[in-house]
């Protein structure tokens, strides 16, 4: 398994410089050669839509995702029928943004039945896939790890996030994969394999040990333990040659000058993806 | 579903009312009437093994299992021999407490290579089984949550441990299912079907939430969002009708009076398991 030799598929997942705007985000991508940047809708919110959006392209820089829809389960159909307006709105945002993936993070149940909650996540995407195919914008499933299972996702395997998908069709909706997420599970290489065509996007950073944190403890890619290089080949081998979004949640990164961040990035992404 | 009429298959693990010693526990459970208690090696250090033994087989308690064998991967052969003669001592000690169950944690990996690790401990569990066999006592590889898989166990699925358990004679080697390591499984069903005839334990808490901590944060049944009595039900339907354990790492039952905790656990066992 060889290094990358350049950053062209590299893209900064904006959380990971979490106190830029988008205007500084950007930038720094421009100067570190950075080409892709993966948004998120509070900072895009911050900035203004239509001024992120010409932000981005007057640098000529490409947006990998806009993070994030999903979000689907509540008490009230009222509340539900919210948070499907909300995700109408993010792919409104993520057309205008001109990427093509809207990352979802599916949303914990509102009860203690885990189980409605799935089979409702998949009643959602469905009634999102209108929409978004309209907006040409795809729907990226994304598995979060267990640990989350209670407060973010439902959607906790790739297995899982797979079968969801191949409930649609492959122009619409499709999966994304985070490392951080996936490295435990010991089907992981088979679940790779079987996402093929499926992927549209691929996050990496990695687990600390000690895992400092539930939330905050994502490590800079070669901190941690996670198998970063092999999990990248296994995913190409399923024919997937999109960006590889960096996404670090953890607060001494957030406090390091960001441009320090985007050196660092560049460094271990190509020392360790 | 119906709930529990009695406490007849109640069991204290230890680590629940971690100030108490070994005396003290079995005291409380006297009172309590809990008919069950599972011991940690540590806490039956303190006491000694052979007052320990004295002390709950003339309680009239029956041990439910021992906490805890396993750890097996480790850097240099030296080390892993060491862990290995360290798990006959916890054969040793757990014959000599009067139960069947060894409960395995199996450690994490030693280096990045999670996959050799995996491997790793159905070798170890291999070359234990004789001595396993001869002082009567099971192996029980208890998978554990995904969030431990860097610092507690590289088995992290019931699905992985049942494969791992399949390997070996049921009379040998089988599985502890412990609701806080697997409720988040979208097949946890299916598998605990599939694990019919080599459940050796059923250990309950509950999953907080907000999750306050990675290790720590477990709760009392009743105080979180899984669902406790389906999963009873689903690890009855395979024909286990053994001991059921409260096994609660928490701060605040800590140090709350070991009473209390005892009296809690049978309103919430009578109520919600």
């Amino acid at each position: 398994m060889k290094p990358f030799t350049d950053i062209g598929r590299l893209s900064l997942n904006q959380i990971t410089t979490q106190r830029w705007s988008v205007r500084e985000a950007v930038d720094g991508c421009v100067r570190t050669g950075i080409p892709f940047i993966g948004l998120w809708r509070e900072k895009v919110a911050e900035t203004g839509l239509r001024e992120s959006a010409r932000i981005v392209r007057d640098a000529g820089l490409c947006v990998s995702s806009l993070c994030r829809g999903g979000w689907f389960s509540a008490a009230t159909a009222a509340e539900r029928q919210a948070r499907l307006d909300d995700n109408r709105r993010a792919l409104d945002e993520a057309a205008a943004l001109g990427t093509d993936v809207l990352v979802l993070v599916c949303g914990p149940a509102a009860d203690r039945d885990i189980g409605a909650a799935r089979a409702y996540v998949e009643e959602a995407i469905a009634q999102l896939i209108p929409y978004a195919a309209q907006h040409g914008v795809k729907l990226g499933i994304e598995p979060l790890h267990p640990m989350y299972a209670a407060e973010r996702s439902v959607i906790v395997t790739l297995a899982e996030a797979s079968r969801l998908a191949r409930q649609f069709d492959h122009n619409h909706v499709g999966i994304v994969i985070d490392v951080y997420h996936v490295w435990w599970d010991p089907d992981i290489y088979t679940q790779i394999a079987e996402a093929a065509g499926r992927i549209l996007g691929f996050h990496v950073c990695d687990w600390l040990v000690p895992t400092p944190d539930l939330l905050m403890g994502r490590g800079m890619m070669g901190d941690g333990v996670i198998e970063l290089r092999r999990l990248r080949y296994a995913v190409e081998a399923t024919g997937y040659t999109g960006p590889i979004e960096v996404e670090i949640f953890n607060r001494e990164l957030w406090d390091m000058p960001g441009n320090d961040v985007l050196h660092l990035i560049r460094t271990r992404y190509l020392d360790h993806v």
